[in-house]
């Protein structure tokens, strides 16, 4: 049985490419909402109505577990996937990074960016303070609006996304944090950039963290699988122009043409 | 009776001020399809399903005339919504547009700038040489997919989206035309930033154009409205964080809340 990696677009790339390294012997089914894309400056009830309907998607292709591998929806939209997805296990992408992030922290400064949904949920610093034995953890979210299209258009390593980067990051930098959770499944495509902004601040992937989950899970329950070749499959509501250059430039192999679905 | 004017999300809104401009004594139904902006990066058939289900919407609410205020949907799906329209006259923006450019231009190079779909369309390049009786017109067409989410982000003055301007322009200025058409109802709010890089060229608003089609039109069928101040009515398919404020800072007057409608 496959595994259901859910995304607004690209994004969820950064988390297949965690999935694939720590658990190689899956059959991934990858679902980008290509024709809604981007989710992060959608209101709460349209989120949830689009992750609802990526759900039942997955339960008509009987997948063993679901991964929200689009924080936008793992902070608005959690407890409608889950709803939708009854017995199905559902990994998200905000409690692993949490508690990554909150082993990580040395000084109790944690910086999360995301989405504006994502950010104004404040999903991440609830879930963050919930670990803070000692009362001492400050949290300090920013949106960063901009980077999503950024990723999705490929420009990772470009002047203007720099400007936008230090125009974004210039507050986290006076406020010394020392672990950045980067709360966007986009992000991790500019990780190098970010660090350079950043150079002494841990930088959390949330993808990473939200395979190792999946990983346990699937050894708790016995579901994980060891003696295949990993197979991807790859569904688009929209079969935009950018989408396959894209994935195998961010992925760093070739991948079969999407195929379309749709989910309204 | 109302004058729908249907776009993906703000841009529509420098239409909608074109139309106030030269018809100030209607009333607008304003539609943005903010769940699902942009619609510049998006396939054909998707424009089209989208496109529709906006007619129905004005349709359902009796308008006497469609504007279709996105150079994506005119330049995609203006058949699909002219099927659905019946006998409700439409107007799109590539028409008026393509006539302005082809009389503005003295050297025959004329530059189009728009979305991706766009772009790949080239309903603009067709349109242009339609007007060109003596086989001289040169047209150059270049996509700018970032300047949808720049202005949906009000980033109108800042160095980033001057040096993603100049990225874009460069091939333009290189290519020595002497008019641009602004082909994506998003770009008239970067103006001024393009006129500095293109500092010789005239600029075509593609709205503007479009609402002197509308004035004729209503003038030539007795419905043009002459006795009430205008009124707008807005309804977006999401309520965002951002488009009263992004709003109100490109009409320059407060609007009142939109309504929520679903399309889908």
């Amino acid at each position: 049985m496959a595994i259901g990696v859910f995304d607004s677009g690209v994004g969820g790339l950064s988390v297949l490419k965690q999935l694939i390294k720590y658990l190689p012997n899956e059959h991934y089914i990858y679902l980008g909402d290509t024709a809604r894309v981007p989710y992060g400056n959608k209101s709460v009830s349209t989120v949830q109505h689009y992750s609802r309907q990526a759900t039942e998607f997955f339960l008509d292709n009987d997948v063993k577990l679901i991964v929200v591998a689009c924080n936008t929806a793992s902070a608005l939209a959690i407890e409608s996937i889950q709803k939708v997805a009854k017995k199905v296990p559902v990994v998200e992408m905000i409690k692993p990074a949490s508690t990554a992030a909150s082993k990580s922290t040395k000084n109790s400064r944690i910086g999360v960016i995301g989405t504006r949904a994502t950010i104004n949920s404040e999903a991440y610093t609830k879930e963050i303070l919930k670990h803070d034995a000692f009362n001492n953890f400050k949290v300090f979210g920013i949106a960063c609006p901009l980077f999503v299209p950024l990723v999705e258009e490929g420009m990772i390593d470009n002047p203007a996304t720099m400007l936008i980067a230090n125009e974004y990051l210039n507050s986290l930098k006076q406020s010394e944090i020392d672990t950045l959770v980067l709360g966007c499944t986009h992000y991790p495509f500019l990780q190098n950039l970010i660090q350079d902004i950043l150079p002494n601040v841990k930088l959390i992937d949330t993808g990473e963290y939200a395979a190792l989950e999946v990983k346990k899970l699937l050894e708790s329950n016995g579901n994980l699988e060891t003696n295949q070749n990993y197979q991807l499959d790859f569904y688009l509501t929209d079969t935009p122009y950018t989408f396959t250059d894209l994935a195998e430039k961010m992925l760093g192999f070739k991948i079969e043409k999407p195929k379309k679905v749709d989910l309204d």
